[in-house]
């Protein structure tokens, strides 16, 4: 961390600066420019408070020069991390098709729908029993029961299986879930995090809806601060101005995050638009930016759906997503 | 609600959709014009999707005309909520100036302060024992001894006392706190307002980052939803495009909501702007769009603060920050 | 349009409502229901302000139901727009490559690089010879002389040519330019829009930084308005609160405004990101997802830019993205 | 500025660097720390293109220190700018009341409103005659004639009269306007920027809907480097994603424009909310937070507006606001 000096600043404020900077354990070397000095920081200053350096009376400015995510950065950690969930492997050129219904609704529907995306090519099975929604009065998933479908859908099957958990509560009901998926609107759920960090168990965390690349990171952070690195990064669209769609797919993320991490990202088209018919087009557009990875909302019945159904494909379409997302690959020898 | 039926729809395609939105127990009445039919729904819809209905084929668009918070909406509550903090009242002309430092450090610090923002005119005292930070290494708070501490505070100086709850494993810890604080990062954490729901015990609801007033008030709704009414709303600043300001005071949002709303509205001007010199102006900017009070930061040494430093007011300035909000209050006679 | 009255409204109101409504020229339709009384617009109602409207007082929300673009809606004009520049088609099936330096810097540079991107496959020529520059002490282009130097470059390599245009006092100096360019800056510039709506050339439509796609929309009915057809729309990134990137491309753009309109969208990835080493990924993901062509900055050296030289491709960088595009494109039997 | 040099950086590197920095002009100083070399710039850096060095393959990241807008900046003119508007003046503890309707509709139309915002009050008299419209299809403005009936207006009155310049081209109708406008959408309209910083004659600059604080700073810089040093700030409010107001107002612009430049910082309350009974809390708020004046709008027919009817105030309602910013004003002492 550099920190700049204020022009006007007389000598022992800055020696009184210095003395203040070193109570952090931290070395400092001081350059003293014509107009400006500055001030060198070296060591871990990870937890340092760069807001609170920057109040003091004489700092100009201060600039970082290491990422604050020493676990997630790649400039520490260079070589992707694959992630393994029960066998299928997600980064480092593996990619992984999730596909599933929004919610569990019954055992007929989950299995139903399993058998269908297991067909068109899909790897893990995604399913919610615990459904985050912005009305108390919307149908809130089958919770304990939803799990135990998804559970027979994967002996059924063998996919593995993913499913989203809303609060250290609910650690108990997800023992024998494959994958656990952290909400867009828990991406700053700290005390989720950590607790999911202590597991031995691979996560995938979701972009919140206005988070930055560095928040992002934090919250993967977060969680591998605890031990747990099997972490899989989800771009799921970005809150903007646009009222037309859900939200905005923000597919630079997939190269940007590829260089600032070595975990895996994937691509979640159904919740970013919110709409079925953008699931093609954007699949598409995943793929040829790289992603390492899609999870995509399936449904036997798309106008039944307990929830999200206007953002459902039907199997057959998923079946058409799978074909040319494989021929786009081959094209490009991915 | 009124759903647009599309302009080339069949005849049978129409009477097989109000069939569906029949089987939802609600009535429907039909208005057929030139080139579109509409069809409006009577009851109770605020369990219903709009999206999904929007899904349908022969649907152009639909229009919500009821809001789907029934308990915070102020249409059929016409009469401010008076929230009861211990004695402290908020709301309905009652002014709340709520106090305190950023984190609770150490017995003598939150007493201190406590006994100095009491004298310049503090009625509730704020001190953080759980802190959310954006990094996991960061000081996170006392935890259980910050919530002893001020509960010491509270007994010295009377002032009945608020704190943020992160997680409801920490709800036993929280049983003789006056008031509830819900940060801005778990606005959408649906379990936790689910839980503070079913207490008695008033709430202070902070905005998330990028919520729009119908997501903070759905919040609201959920606590609400479980019989708890001492709901009161509190505005952070929203995140723009400023990077010179941490966030941006939205200061519409106090007659917006007022108007939306029966629930009192605070504003915490610490955090809006990041900066300790922006407290004074816009404390005096909220109180003049018709805040019911003020949540601010005050540190007895703010360059020493272990969070939130930089926006942290001295007791002095704090001080000078009362008298004016008063001598406004009165030249508008509130 | 729709309009729903108030719960409230008395009787008398509401006929003199529908008066005042009736003096606008349209039809009006009454449905009263039992709670809610609508009123239907028929005709014309692209000049109607909605939010004069619905700011009387006895109107609770009106709901439009024509698009207010009428020139641009693909519903009204269901085939593709195919826009010709000087022989080099784009949209409906027929990709453009645009490609070359942000700023015309020589006669030898402009030159050099056409004939570069000529032998990748580009189609059309872009320089800029006019700069909007967000600093008044930044470069501004070289103006006239730039336009005439890639009129040489034109004569050179037989490249149409497409260039910016900032002001109505430039339009004589682009007589022999084949396609005028709109920034993003000027997408509101109504004055402009409505002075290039008049001539007889190709428009390349750049999207406002935060304008949505109705806006974008509109921008291009001022064109069409004056009846000057030849538009092509160009997502370049909108702002976001990611500040790693210069924007955030809206690749949901392309596949929404093909439903939208009938008019080409391409992308331009070097503006969106403003990173060299983003416009491959970003290429590839615009083609996925549908583009009808790429505008690309390339520049034979980019450290040696005079603006923008930081986001700009090396020729080879440029041959190698149109090979993948064209493998990709082929993959998709598009 | 300070370029911070790659950790792997080679001596030789570095070397070339160094020499590429001086090539600008500028002086450079080197500091050799144990991780980090860090090369500092003397001189005028306000011309260098930031990211172009940024994009150097040795080059870490850049810190800048001195803003890029020389003229407008505090720091070098630590003296409050007092605008002079025909003998009304603005900034420097002197408040301005500017009012009158959106656009000019006619004779007694404007004289009407005139007289009637000067009995309340109102310092200069507002008013469209060229109108920015999202729609082709809407009033445009009374255009030339709209000028004449303002100009008749201040005859009438004696007020001086404020109005918006669209285009260079309207430039000689305005010779006797007292004040330009230019609005939020020309914002970066750098050519009209660049004309009206050749006159001499005040400018009141609308901040664009997403601009951030140096963007409109750099606006300001655009018309103060052609040697206009009279403009005055106007905040109308920013885009968010809240869809229940026009925009977002943003009160904080207020202390934080005072901070950076030495330029009057007014509000535009009409605009921000596009609601009538807004403009009364916030005219409140930003007058406590140190508004150096209003600009309402004033209709004395509202729902007759050919233009922004529903934010508009009777006359009444704006007497109203008038007399509590004064009392509020008195309270504090300003």
């Amino acid at each position: 961390m550099i920190v700049t000096v204020k022009q006007n600043a007389r000598e022992e404020e800055i020696q009184s600066l210095i003395l203040w900077l070193e109570s952090f354990g931290l070395q400092v070397r001081t350059w003293i420019g014509e107009k400006y000095t500055l001030i060198g920081l070296i060591g871990d200053t990870s937890s340092l408070d760069g807001r609170l350096i920057e109040s003091m009376p004489v700092v100009e400015k201060i600039t970082r020069i290491q990422e604050p995510y020493k676990n997630a950065t790649r400039r520490l950690h260079p070589e992707d991390t694959v992630v393994d969930v029960s066998g299928v492997k997600i980064g480092g050129g593996h990619f992984a098709m999730i596909a599933g219904p929004c919610s569990v609704e019954s055992r007929e529907q989950i299995i139903d729908i399993a058998k269908q995306v297991k067909a068109s090519g899909a790897t893990i099975l995604r399913g919610g029993a615990f459904k985050p929604r912005s009305s108390p009065y919307s149908f809130q998933g089958m919770g304990a029961d939803g799990i135990e479908l998804l559970l027979e859908a994967k002996k059924e099957t063998g996919l593995p299986i993913v499913s989203e958990i809303m609060d250290i509560s609910q650690l108990p009901l997800f023992e024998d879930v494959d994958m656990l998926q952290i909400g867009a609107r828990n991406m700053q759920n700290f005390t989720l995090l950590k607790e999911v960090g202590k597991l031995d168990k691979p996560v995938l965390l979701k972009r919140g809806l206005s988070a930055t690349y560095e928040e992002w990171l934090m919250a993967a952070e977060y969680i591998m601060s605890e031990g747990n690195h099997q972490v899989v990064l989800c771009e799921r669209g970005i809150r903007t101005f646009e009222t037309k769609t859900r939200n905005t797919l923000d597919i630079t993320a997939i190269p940007m995050m590829h260089e600032l991490t070595h975990l895996p990202v994937i691509i979640d088209p159904s919740h970013a638009a919110g709409m079925s018919r953008m699931v093609h087009p954007l699949s598409l557009a995943a793929t040829g930016a790289g992603a390492d990875g899609l999870i995509i909302e399936v449904h036997n019945n798309p106008a039944k759906a307990l929830c999200d159904g206007p953002q459902a494909l039907t199997p057959d379409a998923f079946d058409e997503v799978t074909r040319d997302v494989t021929a786009l690959r081959n094209a490009l020898r991915r």
